[in-house]
């Protein structure tokens, strides 16, 4: 049964989500949620000698002989490795490789459900980022894609960089990147409802970890003039002498009006906050915002402030939950971005690919409202568009 | 169609099997050989909510406070890497990475058929043995054992013993032990054929590679007392000045009789011939080895002698081809030993083990003939034999 619901009680919704029982996770997770299958049948001798010797020496020594022939022959230039150190897990921070694995076991199976792509979790028991690029450089040849998932912020920034540098195939770390896609397609729709342009807007972004980081390159990126990210210790901003690398370069592109303090400060006449850190938002903030708030509090489980109170204050309000209306998921994203980069054999999954990409979101939701700004994830063909955006994106 | 075949004339088998051909085993690649698939349907927002968040967190952190529950609620723990860098793929040799991917996926295609294990190619863009050791020991929370493939020697040696004393879960070169236990097993069967004795063999090995050095070794721990090993510059013993390591080791415990010289000298009235090299063996050779001698001519696709011309001067003849009978095949091992020792909870492959799996597929032929020493590995039932005697002897 679909919880999906678009009422605005969300008791009424939090109590249907609460119906999943803890023994129910725990045996729908007993041996895992994959696994690997053949695409052929193997029935007879005649069959292993076509699959593995002597057939397979063939196919062996032409991609030997013709290195491209490995993207046609083999799985790995649809296989997409799912790679975490375990250090930023869920809201649960660094709790390891082998605890991180049912987070990533599910990642591959989004991949399969919304991408049909194959997909493998590699969990490592390294946090050195050189440790990391090296050990994922090593075995590359394995697969054709880079799904690096929750490693911790600063680290993720340079790990990302690096690979990206270092292989010849789409690497992208959603943690960042898919959040963004995801934040701007949701923005895109909500701004239709409060009938507000991306150039004019004064938007505030709670969080200067991965994803904060990235929801804010994509905004600038697209036109928004008048943002301000806050850190534990308030606006960043670049005469902040205690800030560096990422941080350091976005406190230059951003905060013109060079704002100090935190969300009381900043959010007085706001026209959109978004949340992706842990810290709470006074409702006495939200309320300062200017007319047709937008308020994204996508803290999971706990939101920056709980959607029925910032209902109160703000036109459109989005969260990370599957029990409130306008999940901001990056389920919506990550699948069809891998997808159109496979697809178009792309090197490289560039800004103007995760452009199209939160385009191309938006557009699945024919008649935005204040409690649908973002489709369904089940919703058929959200990939698919996602996908051929992309894929598009990438051949210009 | 099966091509199992046990008539004696090699030319209608080798005719049987040419009727594959070069387009059909490249049709059969295209795309790989493997998908990864979902154990349980992902239909809607509430499997979404178990499989992924919110609900995949109480699994992690239950992971995180009890370490010993990734065993049964990831996969990782009836996963199988297997690992390759590409440097002796079958007979071609060093092709690389890329060209040794579709032998490791036909290889975990067979850890699936037989075993029902999942499995995954992991090929490495190294050839280092501290990059190896140091790559795979990092990743190795992602799975519950290692099968080593296609590594060349003597590195061979040292990586999988670094991996065996830095892991605590089954790591095996099937190169070396595989091959080691379906020798063993065929001999078994066809020493009861000739009438013979393991402890009063004289036997002969061409090749002093992976295969050849287990194969010994597995033969010396079953009571073997006199064997010959024979490398490139002829039969290897303690006193010779120009070899060491593994070597070394297997020259100080065999060749008694302090033989020198190759084939001509050793085979005189030998037993048992095992060919693991690509040395051709000369049909005199042959000729003078004792009444009731066992031949197995395992190098692919050629063997060292041709098993028809072997047949004029030997009581059993096997090779390493689908097309003759007598197939010493490491189908008939890898499956059952990985499947036995993960069904055990085995930290490590041990000897036993290896004897028992051994003993558990010579069991499996009924009654022993000339041309039926190893089952079918399609017969069904011989994994599972192998499997339960593994995990039998991995409990001693």
């Amino acid at each position: 049964m679909a919880t999906q619901n678009t009422s605005t009680d969300p008791n009424a919704n939090l109590a249907s989500a609460q119906t999943i029982t803890e023994e129910e996770i725990f045996t729908a997770h007993l041996g895992g949620k994959l696994s690997v299958e053949l695409t052929d049948p193997l029935e007879d001798r005649r069959d292993l000698s076509i699959a593995y010797t002597p057939g397979v020496a063939q196919v062996s020594r032409a991609i030997a002989e013709k290195p491209e022939l490995a993207k046609s022959h083999t799985w790995a230039s649809r296989l997409v490795a799912v790679v975490s150190d375990g250090t930023a897990v869920l809201g649960l921070g660094d709790i390891g490789a082998s605890a991180s694995l049912p987070v990533m076991e599910g990642k591959s199976a989004l991949f399969r459900r919304f991408a049909g792509l194959n997909s493998i979790p590699i969990v490592l028991d390294t946090t050195d980022p050189d440790e990391i690029v090296d050990t994922i450089v090593r075995i590359a040849p394995s697969f054709g894609a880079v799904n690096l998932e929750d490693i911790s912020a600063p680290r993720c920034f340079e790990i990302e960089r690096r690979l990206i540098e270092a292989l010849d195939m789409p690497v992208m770390h959603d943690d960042q990147h898919g959040t963004a896609v995801v934040v701007l397609a949701a923005l895109t729709n909500a701004l239709k409802v409060v009938g507000k342009e991306l150039s004019s807007l004064r938007v505030v972004i709670s969080g200067a970890g991965a994803a904060g980081i990235a929801v804010s390159e994509l905004l600038l990126a697209v036109g928004v003039k008048d943002l301000i990210v806050l850190d534990s210790k308030g606006a960043i901003h670049a005469d902040r002498g205690d800030i560096a690398g990422k941080k350091l370069e976005i406190a230059e592109k951003s905060n013109p009006r060079r704002v100090a303090g935190g969300t009381a400060e900043t959010l007085a006449g706001a026209d959109v906050f978004i949340g992706v850190s842990s810290s709470k938002v006074p409702e006495a903030d939200v309320a300062s915002m200017a007319d047709g708030a937008i308020v994204f509090a996508l803290s999971n489980p706990d939101p920056e402030i709980a959607p029925d109170i910032a209902l109160k204050h703000a036109a459109v309000v989005a969260t990370g939950r599957s029990d409130f209306p306008n999940q901001i998921n990056n389920v919506l994203a990550f699948p069809g971005i891998f997808r159109g980069a496979l697809d178009a054999n792309a090197r490289e999954i560039t800004t103007e690919m995760k452009l199209a990409a939160a385009a191309a979101i938006a557009d699945q939701v024919g008649e935005p409202a204040a409690d649908l700004i973002v489709p369904n994830p089940f919703a058929p063909g959200v990939a698919e568009a996602v996908a051929r955006a992309v894929a598009k994106a990438s051949h210009k």
